[in-house]
């Protein structure tokens, strides 16, 4: 009885907290994420600490709900994605995707060597500048209306291509830094599961949903298109996992299949309410897992700055770089799109933790770094969209 | 990034699990929540094992995410419940709740104190057969549109008086069984307490719902209605439990506060989705919380059938007598109507096993009484409300 209360009381300051930080960011003309965001780092363990720090590892409740609220998210951000769009913007998507990934890798790495770390540590502290987290973008997209807009797709596609890359290259330097060689045969293999991975799903499912839709509805439960879709995005979630990617981007699949279906409207509307309650968890825990004690020590505070700059920088240039095609106006949105690192970042940073090969400073450096891109971006997004309204 | 994998899978099997069981329930003309259960106990881990029993324990996010179904669907019901209508039945809902506790309890001390038991522990395991669990009839009342009947007015009545009782009642055996006296005017302010929030979020509640409901529009969000209404309900929930009441108490009066708006059509049609995603989580942990092991003993399981049996008339017999006012046949339904047992009884009897009053026998049997109570009131409710259709 005392735990459920706990959680309850938990799970209400939570939701309250990214309420009033939504309605004062949107009052400020913010997008409401930032005040999610911010509303955590509030009520986080490294100030208010009405959540602690064991609360909201991985595994908890509450890290649970958050990867739900994310999975949901991106799912729902699938449902408004038609693979016919994908494919028109698949060779800027690419483009977008492999220099977006180049980019910051080179430069990190050259950053890294040149503060005299050794070459495979460098690759390694470089792995943890290249991943874009779609969520935060999908979100400030979404908010605004903007999905159906080319430099969303643009966006999407390319974060699909950005986390490919990024699996790989984690393999690459988790292998060198072990002091194993790398097999170029393995890595194909790697790249060869996720990309059939996704293909596979991409255009199978697609075509399976466009033919066999009514099955959605042969269950006798009332709302069995919605559970079906559910289960859909919870097992490609699961699987895409399986294949090295991000939870997300099987989520991103399973709502990008079920678009394809009659069904797509009423699974929209009908997706509505479960991200209005789920989403805010992930925001909320992305502010609170900001350390700003971090922000105490002069040296940190300055690598800080400087790794930020350069993470920002670089996936602005390869993004930039990779959309030109579409004119400058586009390429800034799409470039400023990507920056916004997140999990995978600190999934990596603290793989580098746990295997010594980063400091406890260098550490928290790379994850405040992770998720001050995610509360810089927002606004910049919003204000480029508004501007050039396509 | 493993133990994302791996509860994603957790998730993706049991919400599979629950829509399978609950499909064949329906082919076979049986509650849907007949077949979650089921499906439970059959990946649970006492037979699959497809979920293993710490994965299911209190506090486990697998808990955390049943906790938040029934809290919501206690809340839907509670959206589909006016104040006016509960008062109407006030007098039959009172009798129903008074007798549904005491009936069981004199029946349940009796045959305990029979079979060896001293006073003071067979009152403690009388007390784990008292307290109704609402969510079980509440969303078989639900799944057969029945929630205007007049017979689920007073069961929805009759669950918060229960549940009032309940735990009056077990503050009284645990300090018998501890040896304590029983002071009767710290009964008497532990009653007024539960009473004093019921009534008063029940009364000012809903009288400020009805003046200020363009409240819940106020804010930026176009879901604000939804996002209120929701931080309402777990901040009722978590309060109910800081008042000794069931979490779902509170969940189910921030339904009833919010039926009175303007907005109530929109909250019900949102919930749902929340409802579909979330509630299967409930019953199906409902179900792998059977441990179907204690069946292979023929003593323990004589004893299931004769406490069941015991559980189940003296239930019946204290609604039926509550509600004889009005008439035979929906004194019927409201005594089939309160006979689940859940949760408190579950927590009951596992204070009773950490205290020593009970074997593990008799917490196993009081564990499997209570979840066969669930499994057997759902396909007589369902047929009794289509039998006397009103």
């Amino acid at each position: 009885m005392h735990e459920t209360a706990a959680i309850l009381l938990t799970l209400f300051v939570i939701f309250v907290a990214a309420q009033i930080g939504a309605e004062i960011a949107q009052r400020l003309k913010l997008p409401g994420v930032v005040g999610e965001i911010v509303a955590g780092c509030v009520i986080g363990p490294s100030a208010l600490g009405w959540l602690s720090a064991e609360q909201i590892v991985a595994g908890t409740p509450l890290d649970v709900l958050a990867e739900i609220g994310v999975v949901l998210l991106l799912f729902s951000v699938g449902l408004e994605t038609r693979l016919e769009d994908l494919k028109k913007v698949g060779r800027s998507a690419f483009l977008v995707g492999v220099l977006g990934v180049a980019v910051p890798f080179v430069m990190g790495s050259l950053w890294a060597h040149g503060n005299g770390f050794a070459w495979s540590k460098s690759l390694f502290i470089a792995a943890a500048f290249v991943a874009t987290s779609a969520g935060i973008t999908a979100r400030v997209l979404q908010e605004l209306g903007a999905l159906q807009r080319i430099e969303s797709r643009v966006i999407l596609g390319a974060a699909v291509i950005d986390d490919i890359l990024a699996m790989l290259l984690l393999g690459v330097v988790t292998s060198l830094q072990m002091g194993g060689g790398v097999s170029v045969g393995s890595l194909l293999l790697v790249l060869a599961q996720a990309l059939g991975f996704v293909v596979i799903i991409g255009m199978v499912g697609t075509r399976v949903m466009r033919l066999r839709a009514r099955w959605l509805d042969s269950p006798i439960n009332p709302l069995s298109p919605l559970t079906i879709a559910l289960a859909i995005c919870l097992g490609l979630a699961f699987l895409s996992t399986e294949f090295g990617l991000a939870a997300i981007i099987g989520a991103f699949l399973a709502g990008m299949i079920a678009s394809e279906t009659h069904q797509r409207e009423q699974l929209e509307h009908q997706t509505q309410p479960l991200l209005a309650f789920l989403t805010p968890f992930f925001f909320v825990l992305t502010g609170a897992k900001i350390d700003l004690s971090v922000f105490t020590s002069k040296s940190a505070l300055i690598m800080l700055a400087v790794v930020t700059v350069i993470a920002v920088i670089s996936k602005f240039i390869g993004g930039f770089l990779g959309a030109l095609s579409l004119g400058r106006n586009s390429a800034t949105i799409v470039g400023v799109g990507m920056i916004p690192r997140g999990e995978v970042g600190v999934v990596i940073a603290s793989l580098g933790l746990a295997s010594g090969v980063f400091s406890n400073q260098t550490y928290a450096v790379i994850v405040a770094m992770s998720l001050l891109t995610s509360i810089i971006t927002p606004p910049v997004l919003a204000a480029l969209l508004k501007r050039h309204a396509s």
